[in-house]
């Protein structure tokens, strides 16, 4: 009775592997559609009331894609910095906010007042850039934290969002910087070799609501 | 030969645990981007002709949320009730239509005489509210329908929208209610708590294209 | 000691078969929410540079929807076929470009200079639509491209959209048809028997960047 049973090792052993390479693939797909985060609360959601400090905020870089067709010119309006806070999950190439000059700014009125501990950041991924690069996408960013508009802002953490890496990428904040913010500014400082602009898809804070 | 077997069995038992539960989450994440009624034709949808009855409908809760940033002053709109109708699978935290009084009332008139027999109500889950509740979600609601704008409206059932179930619900209309109706009507007689409004995200109406 | 290995041979088969089929129906969701093109890029997108040229393209059927509920007359504006090159993969039944006359014709002013290998066309399902059917869906139509505005078309193609098959449809290019193009037109021959007019969702061009 040996083989047989042999048999059925060998065979379970292929279906398996089989499985679980099937397996992998389609928890990669889920992941891709349904990030950890999605299931976390977002602090710098507009829906939810932030809204951007465009005082202090970087001006937007002003394509004005001017098409001539026809004799006709058209002008594209620039994509404002509330695109960046609209909590996407689905991101659209070109569907972004762009800045000119390196380091580039963002502050946001968070919805509540937050202990953050972590903050994420999301570009397209190369996979889907039509040069198949993600140049203007952001590279190594700052995160700055206040309570009230006059505060100082203190220094929550400085990262690096991979150009390789997943769509959205999340970051966790040192312990001995997690405090309660109302107001977070985000610094980017270089970006992945663009010569021009950098651009923000979507940014989010996490966190829990303050006591 | 019979303790590799025993092995066996049992390394192909881990296996098959370690599969399952992997299996189960990933199942759990499918279904809450995937949920089944998203495959069902949707007779309260905007963009298929579903409008909303202003008229006999709650008044939209007006906030008015204020910013006062830099002597500033900026308003935002309120959203109306046909943000209800859009049949939207992903929810974003405030992008709601929101009503003061209970009961609170939305009138439909559908896309398409309809034999209804389900509805479907939406709320963002508590896992993604930033106060980890949803006091605003609805809780009680009855719906109603008629054929014909000036008929008397008929009951066709009274549901519990569960704060702590998924984000959509579907419930099952009584088979003595199902029948040919052009306008559903809404009533949400109570919510999770909030002393001051209610907030829906999504209905939809279930059912066959009336013959 | 035969019986019980047996059982466990059936036993595990039966999982295995139950896994199988769980597994299956899985897949299907995630290619149905995650299309393997999702993850191609789409030089046929508005958001990143490509555009819509009205002037050789159809004229959108106009259904002025009209609503005269309690006197007030409401006309819903036409959509525009800007809708067609957002790269949607949620569509919302209705939400589509019409046009009344066959063979229609859609013509696009890529977002680069594409060497172009296939194109995509999607619609909503059978299961989705309030009728059942979707009579209104494109059926047979070809795509021509051509480098300079001024010149012929050359012919890519003539496809089918299959009414019964996935809400994307992706078609390969005979190889010698593979080149570098600017512009690309579809032309719709016919449909699946709607009277009055055709509705396209979502049209892509896939490729590689021109070097």
């Amino acid at each position: 009775m040996t083989p047989p049973e042999i048999d059925m090792v060998s065979v379970s052993a292929r279906m398996d592997e089989g499985y679980l390479s099937m397996l992998q693939l389609m928890e990669t797909k889920v992941d891709y559609l349904l990030p950890q985060v999605d299931l976390w609360p977002n602090f710098a959601l507009e829906s939810q009331g932030a809204t951007i400090l465009r005082k202090t905020s970087s001006d937007t870089y002003h394509t004005y894609k001017e098409f001539e067709l026809f004799g006709v010119s058209i002008k594209l309006p620039a994509i404002g910095p509330e695109i960046v806070i609209k909590g996407r999950s689905h991101l659209s190439p070109g569907h972004c906010w762009a800045f000119a000059d390196l380091p580039g700014r963002l502050s946001i009125a968070l919805s509540h007042k937050t202990t953050v501990t972590h903050v994420s950041m999301s570009h397209i991924p190369k996979f889907v850039s039509p040069t198949s690069s993600v140049s203007s996408a952001p590279r190594e960013f700052s995160v700055y934290g206040k309570e009230n508009l006059q505060d100082e802002e203190t220094h929550l953490g400085t990262f690096l969002y991979d150009e390789d890496g997943d769509q959205i990428q999340t970051f966790k904040l040192p312990a001995d910087k997690v405090d309660t913010f109302h107001y977070v500014t985000l610094n980017v400082n270089s970006n992945w070799g663009h010569p021009d602009y950098t651009c923000l898809y979507n940014f989010r804070v996490h966190g829990e609501l303050a006591k």
